[in-house]
């Protein structure tokens, strides 16, 4: 079974390398951009195979490891 | 307009960050998980109000600057 998470910065929470890119982009020549968001998704090919089951323990690795719920959210999406 | 790029290594390229995550993974007592991949997810505010042409631009800042073609898959989501 795939699941996929996404972590994202809180809104609020300053992001430094999205400014950086934004920058990086006006640079380019690219002026209509406002605003850039950068997270991470994590894809995890998992032995288990009851999607309930899955959904929690991938909850249980972002709140213990892969995400920083300080200044990170997360959203899981299990695929089947 | 908001888009949404997702910048994924190439299948077959080595993933050495996924790795570190799944070895961090097991050693944290979660021994289901038999592949992680990390990517990035980069979300744009954009002026633009033209969906087609917003994601034309969004994809020339991909093979421009967001995304090494050479290594890395991208996908692009246009949000209205």
């Amino acid at each position: 079974m795939k699941a996929r998470v996404y972590v994202m910065l809180k809104s609020g929470v300053l992001d430094p390398q999205g400014e950086a890119v934004r920058h990086a982009l006006a640079t380019l020549g690219f002026d209509g951009v406002e605003g850039v968001r950068q997270g991470k998704v994590i894809e995890l090919e998992l032995t288990e195979t009851d999607a309930t089951r899955a959904e929690a323990s991938v909850t249980e690795m972002c709140e213990k490891l892969l995400a920083n719920t300080v200044i990170e959210s997360y959203r899981v999406e299990i695929a089947q």
